[in-house]
């Protein structure tokens, strides 16, 4: 039976505890969200005693469905104060479930600031021993030297300095399949909570571990081979297909083809300099320069889409892995850059600081705004960054992220929802994505709705990108991903192949009834994912929020967005019809 | 009759408009309250083209109703994100009724970013200059090279360079008789809202002006006479009494006696160093270092109580006006800082870069606590508000105040409410006050309904400060605030002489029947004000606040504070029932 591991940091112990039934058939984000709302106070302050951070697996992580290595990471938001979940690839998620461990959840703080902990988690338990060699250092020398302390064979939690000084921006770090630091439940700050608790990195060593026990291993394997054909099939995700051969930046040319590209912090839907930071040029360019240059990495253990890539430098060795969509819109074409190797340079940093990189982007694209470096500025995009890594003041308001940042220089152009910062989709040009931003509870954040599988790729049918009734089209994709993806397990890349493919669907359905036991259908769990929902949204009215607080900033209603000179025009009302159908 | 003059800065013109019905008998905060929820949307950004600015005078300023020359400004504040009046004594109210104009309008926006306009008023229009000459300079600098350029008798209502920087703890400066740059309309930022609208600095020359119409001589004059004899009279008011005497600052004993005098911080409530920064102290050193050294100071003509004063350096000369209590709190004791002359210089700063003292104090602070200097550092203290004026990085993250700064240095210890820090009065030890703080419209603010007066200072009758159940207080002292003294124009000191004198209160009443012809008794000014009260709060709501922002800072809940080693034990239900009795 798996257990949940519960850590106090105010009196430095640890506990293993039996799973209660409530939670026994929740995973991922469903059960980050179920604990959040149980344990946390919603007015709590999130980098008070009274936040926790919960780490949980999916519901298949840790067995052989494809795809399926996502760790879920949850607790109230420091960026945004709403309920948060950011999930992970990596290495994390499978070994946490193969040591039986359904949930780990960190509460209290210690009395001692600044003074930090690494909690060791391997098949004999769990102890809690000092950090100090590795407080202050970033992740690019952290995890080597955790990795040679604890052998190369466990995975790494971790946070960077920015987690360590408590910036709203900085996420929790996972290592790849070689190591390295450069997978991350980025978004929402979650690396700042587990830096309020006094946790610099936590260790798990599965082996010997007692794994992840499969109820019934028939109708598993049944709904594993159908997911699997699924990914096969599909252009998108099949070996060889859109994803694979290019990357998640196989959307540049694409979304900047639409008019949907946010060029300039948010003042343009079209990069001049798309093509140069594009899915088609990472190719290229790990063709041409050979060495350790690679597209087709894969992220974690048993991932058939392998969409990851390892960018080398001009002599072949290794600049940074990974070059996603979203990192190369945002310290790219939102920051007016449009070279690989500066975004590779800019990421390399993020990774190394610890901190997201949409919100990064974003931020810099604000400060530019503000007149702190022109667009189009390499040299001062990258001194903003090490700014973050010094620990400066400017660095603390840029590691606070983009809201902070147009606060505290008076930008009022300022493209984040619930105080989270934009991704690489302009709303006004795709009025779906736009509804999602809105209407998401952790603020704007794509992967709670990916609408633009529809609204722009044609999965799942297509619908026009201008259309302004999309509240239904809004909830069905957020109930969605709240349970098939983000409680499976499973990485919403699967989304593709599943939303096109109903013996998919079936498939991730079937692997979790495998799993658990149950007989659910797809139905069924479309409707526990609107149970997560409705649940995050309790937890964020009682925290203070209202439907004034699901609405895009108010320049993007009055400033129109060139190629397609658009406002946001989609009415309030079709925004509050999202939860009130 | 009286006029609105509204001036558009995205032409740049100016109009004189009739006052409405609907605004025929507003005065103060009731009528700057009333234009902003008639023409702000609630949602707007508060440094947008869509928020604007509003100066109002009293119903009875620039008549001869003693203490009584206030001048509110409101608008959307960019430091809570409520709505906002913050009003001030000076030279400006009276100035501006006796131009015969009920309310200024400031709106849109400049479409060039960085530049600044002079707005000039007088008896024959009103006319914009480009501000070229005075921009990026101090209050000291430009007050002197207006007056020179304008004339001695002007008043001016301006903004440094904190407000032209769009910091959120700008003020809105007033000149005092002598015309030193030194009053201000401080609380709230509106000094920023008058910046992002490219105003830096209005004019205002009454000379033959209409004056101001008093409809029944003989009804306001006997009002003025029962007003004029309860100031006289009573201890705290009278000439000679507490207030002429010493000053504000008066209190200082008094509340760290009770044990309520926040200290570093917010984590004491009595502070050693007390003494060294009283109003007793004040008025000795004054005596003792002769020169220009003064209590007894009159902010503004027409003023009996008079409790400004003028603090000279130890050769006599003129190192600020004025030390008031929240000023040498803030500056001081909250800062663990116990000299008159470094509190004196702070203060100076403050006035010289357009700031709020209370919120910059209260800032530092925080500060403090997140280790940028140490307790009781005076020299650290002195940078750091060099910072605000230099315009830095630093100094952008203190400038927007004690909220902005605890979250961009992730500190917990934060002292405010709806973003706006809290003034000299631990709402642990005090819980009325603590009542008013967490639910006034403003944030943080003792002036919405000064419940010191019964809890400690047993001005009309006496409550114990320690007792919970006091909605029924903080309703009456809002509401009666609202209109008595925030709209009527006279300074919310008066409060002290008419508590305690019932012919005091039907003065105010009457002097303000005898203004507008009205038969209003004192119950109907309470009713009055409750509208006012709920005006605003509607205006809230429709921006988003709930219940939830209506309590304290969480910390407040777990720390206890010495000496009485109290927490703030309110109940939630009890701060609910301020408006739902």
């Amino acid at each position: 039976m798996s257990k949940i591991l519960r850590v106090n940091m105010t009196d430095l112990t640890t506990k293993f505890e039996d799973v209660p039934d409530k939670y026994r058939l929740m995973g991922g984000r469903g059960l980050t969200s179920a604990i959040t709302c149980d344990e946390v106070p919603p007015t709590c302050h999130p980098l008070g005693p009274n936040n926790k951070v919960t780490f949980a697996t999916g519901i298949v992580t840790g067995t052989n469905a494809p795809t399926s290595g996502r760790i879920s990471v949850g607790g109230k938001s420091p960026l945004t104060g709403t309920i948060k979940e950011a999930n992970s690839g990596g290495m994390a998620g499978q070994k946490l479930a193969r040591l039986g461990i359904k949930a780990l959840i960190v509460e209290g703080q210690p009395k001692e600031k600044g003074k930090f902990w690494l909690l060791k988690v391997d098949k004999d338990g769990a102890q809690l021993m000092p950090a100090d060699d590795f407080v202050g250092k970033g992740l690019y020398e952290t995890y080597p030297q955790l990795f040679k302390k604890f052998g190369e064979k466990i995975a790494i939690l971790g946070i960077g300095t920015a987690g360590e000084r408590l910036m709203s921006m900085a996420g929790v770090c996972v290592n790849d399949p070689e190591n390295r630091p450069s997978r991350y439940a980025g978004r929402g700050g979650i690396g700042a909570v587990m830096g309020s608790k006094g946790i610099k990195a936590i260790i798990l060593d599965d082996e010997s571990g007692p794994g992840v026990a499969i109820a019934n291993k028939e109708v598993f394997d049944a709904g594993r081979k159908k997911l699997v054909a699924a990914l096969q099939e599909h252009a998108i995700t099949k070996p060889g297909g859109a994803l694979n051969t290019y990357g998640t930046a196989v959307l540049v040319n694409i979304i900047n083809e639409v008019g949907a590209f946010p060029t300039r912090n948010f003042s343009d839907g079209r990069f001049e300099g798309a093509n140069k930071i594009s899915g088609e040029t990472i190719n290229e360019t790990c063709k041409k320069r050979g060495g350790v240059g690679m597209t087709g990495h894969s992220c974690s253990p048993g991932c058939i889409i392998k969409c990851s890539n390892v960018y080398p430098k001009p002599d072949g060795t290794e600049l940074v892995s990974v070059q996603e969509y979203e990192s190369v819109w945002s310290l790219g074409a939102n920051c007016g850059i449009d070279s690989l190797d500066v975004t590779g340079e800019l990421i390399r940093l993020c990774n190394d600081y610890g901190v997201d990189t949409i919100e990064s982007g974003v931020t810099i694209g604000v400060a530019m705004e503000a007149g702190l470096a022109k667009f189009g500025d390499s040299k001062k995009a990258i001194e903003l960054m090490h700014e973050i890594g010094k620990g400066t003041p400017l660095g603390h308001i840029l590691g606070n992220g983009a809201a902070v940042t147009a606060r505290v220089f008076g930008v009022v152009r300022c493209p984040t929802t619930k105080g989270q910062g934009m991704p690489a989709y302009e709303p006004r040009a795709i009025k779906g994505i736009g509804v999602i931003y809105a209407t998401s509870n952790m603020g704007a954040d794509h992967t709670s709705g990916y609408t633009i599988a529809p609204e722009v790729l044609g999965v799942s049918g297509k619908v026009d990108q201008f259309d302004i009734n999309k509240a239904d089209l809004a909830r069905h994709f957020q109930n969605a991903t709240a349970y098939l993806f983000d409680s499976s397990g499973h990485c919403l890349f699967i989304a593709f192949a599943v939303l096109d493919s109903s013996s998919g669907l079936e498939g991730v359905v079937e692997e979790c009834n495998g799993v658990l036991g149950t007989n659910w259908t797809v139905d069924d769990v479309v409707q526990m994912g609107s149970k997560i929902v409705e649940r995050e949204r309790a937890f964020n009215e009682a925290a203070g929020f209202t439907k004034v607080d699901d609405r895009l900033p108010e320049f993007m209603n009055y400033e129109k967005l060139p190629p397609h000179n658009v406002t946001f025009d989609v009415p309030d009302e079709v925004l509050d019809k999202v939860y009130s159908p």
